[in-house]
């Protein structure tokens, strides 16, 4: 390959320089799940909203202890969701309920378990140290009216969507996702549902692209263009008007047939590496738009494509997605050599030893086209191409692609 | 509390005998993804299934090395996805791209990278040790056809979907989903949508749950039962017949109006445990009907609904549809004291060390009705029992509730 081959860490450097413009868009807050808030979300009024009762038990005034008063006329009950009852006597309780509103003129509540009934009375066996607000959740302790509880740009899962409820917002600003078209190139594809004959082989890559995706909550669309210069170009310049992001598969070795690089230049777009100091993956092309859309043209062969998706492509989306990278370690069980000066992407099965450290066990894979292992395996791990052999126990940049 | 509290691993020893009993469907495979595998998936001819060239270049003979022969007339070109042609003349060459089906005749691929085009010939300028089935992928060396490439019982990924449509499966048979019920319960509950009066609050548990049950790919219904007993025994009743699972928010406590349990008692439900040696979460009841329908009554304060259902539901179902079960172990960063004889579980931020370890700060919430604070944590450490101070640098359990 006469192009200049760059190490990982300049494909990261390049890549994170671009940045997606995204939009935003209004949702219902059940679609929400998943997405990027593009506003903050305020506290509408104070949390808790209300001096809460924390235990189910009696609301007492606190001068009662202080005058050993230890039985109680009951003047009603407070439930949840009813609104404010009065203790009209100091010396009198209401029993009150979790989540229920403190009533005016108690400030304590003594939970059932320190009391016993006689008859039309509560007897306090123990105050245990009872005192004004004990077992009292107290208005805005948590919160303020009006203060920030979840920041713009934080992604927004299942404990945000407890928030967002919480606070009564219906509809919720979040950024738009991004637009992807997944190409496969090749005239030896056919589809899923064919027959293929001898020297063809059926359509995968897109589908294991698109389906990585949908993983991090991103939809696209595949196409499939044949190995004509000019059919190439007249279908890609199409779509540059229609997506954000283009995701290739095949088309960027070395072979007779290899249009793309050549068309991507035709269209303006500007090469920003082809080629890494890698495998597998080596022949990984990319590029940008005049409007500032990234190609990532990845090589055909599926453990190829599938490793560029997972090292490369994801990682920089959910970056572009303010979603978290994960930066761990994990521990290699066995020793492994690799000879070629290369970054090495290993397929590895991880697994937590008893310690709960994660570990990574090397699988037992064929070529880079053995597909199949991928399914044996859950994670690469990446090994320096300053070195080449690795020992039990070393630690090593992991990339998970199985949660 | 008069109910006996049992331990955290108790509650995992009585849930895991609950099996969910789910039949088999078929999909299309572009909606398998996340979904457990009901059959064995088979290679439905050989990997690769042709002599497969590895490498853009030519295909030559390998007795024209022996002969010492580096010029080699080009007969034609042998492209990706066009059936197979014959060299032949074991003197000549074919060219040959990466994908396709190597010429008849032909057993050594000679890279582009090796040669120079001399007019109508090409010419070998280093042969570099190539041998017969140098640079070639050969038929059936990944696997052989008839060979299970995926497990019934494994969960559908991306990395799978690849191997899926490799076959031409364009049907996959998958364990159906279970279908859960989500109950708040609790009259000081009012609709998202709704402007709550001072002593109400709004839905919010139920969505959290919902959420991060849609954030494990499974779908749930949500039911907003009020306080009356009867009410509550009947609408229950009706759902028993329609669910897999139950999920329950709020009336498990001890108050006058948390009717509950003894509803479950009337229908039949044989009650597993109410109360677990745990902050927070202490009141979860769990049940199982007289269909094995297990029901998950979980506290009403949010942030115990939420550490129950990540601590105990969302693991049983993970494991119940074959995935993987987080059994890691994060380092804590600060000391932190815990003076109850109970299990607790903090609110942690994670993040990676220099190292590349799993570390955890515990985040700074106010009391356990606090639920902002999930949103600024990402996890929980479980905090043993036996102990009630514990160091920095002293590993734990960790439950993960964003990822």
């Amino acid at each position: 390959m006469q192009n200049h081959l760059i190490e990982p860490s300049k494909v990261d450097e390049i890549i994170s320089k671009v940045h997606l413009d995204l939009p935003s868009e209004k949702v219902n807050f059940i679609e929400s799940l998943g997405r990027t808030l593009a506003e903050d979300i305020y506290a509408d009024r104070d949390f808790p909203p209300f001096d809460r009762v924390a235990m189910d038990g009696i609301g007492i005034h606190h001068s009662a202890i202080e005058n050993n008063n230890n039985l109680f006329a009951i003047e009603g009950v407070q439930p949840a969701g009813s609104s404010q009852l009065t203790l009209k006597d100091n010396g009198n309780c209401i029993e009150v309920m979790t989540g229920a509103i403190l009533p005016k003129g108690a400030d304590v509540v003594i939970p059932y378990e320190w009391t016993e009934r006689k008859g039309e009375k509560m007897c306090v066996l123990d105050f245990k140290h009872a005192q004004t607000f004990t077992n009292v959740h107290r208005k805005g302790v948590d919160v303020k009216k009006g203060e920030v509880l979840i920041k713009k740009g934080t992604v927004i899962t299942s404990a945000e969507i407890g928030i967002i409820t919480t606070v009564g917002k219906e509809e919720v600003i979040v950024k738009t996702l991004p637009k992807v078209a997944v190409i496969a190139t090749g005239d030896e594809l056919v589809g899923v549902d064919q027959i293929p004959a001898d020297y063809q082989i059926r359509m995968s890559n897109c589908y294991s692209i698109q389906s990585r995706l949908k993983e991090e909550g991103i939809s696209s669309k595949i196409y499939h263009i044949v190995d004509d210069k000019d059919a190439l170009k007249e279908k890609i310049k199409g779509l540059f008007t229609s997506y954000d992001i283009f995701v290739f598969s095949g088309g960027v070795s070395k072979g007779k047939f290899d249009y793309l690089p050549q068309v991507f230049e035709e269209l303006g777009v500007v090469k920003q590496f082809h080629g890494v100091k890698q495998r597998p993956g080596k022949p990984f092309w990319f590029g940008i738009t005049k409007n500032n859309q990234p190609i990532f043209a990845l090589p055909g062969n599926p453990v190829s494509t599938y490793l560029c998706a997972n090292r490369y492509l994801l990682p920089w989306l959910r970056q572009e997605l303010n979603k978290e990278i994960n930066q761990g370690k994990a521990i290699l069980d066995s020793n492994y050599s690799f000879s070629k000066p290369l970054t090495y992407f290993l397929q590895v099965k991880s697994y937590y030893n008893k310690l709960g450290e994660l570990c990574v066990s090397p699988t037992t894979g064929g070529g880079s086209g053995d597909l199949a292992n991928l399914s044996n395996a859950d994670a690469f791990v990446e090994l320096p191409s300053d070195k080449n052999s690795f020992k039990k126990g070393d630690k090593l940049p992991i990339w998970f692609y199985k949660k």
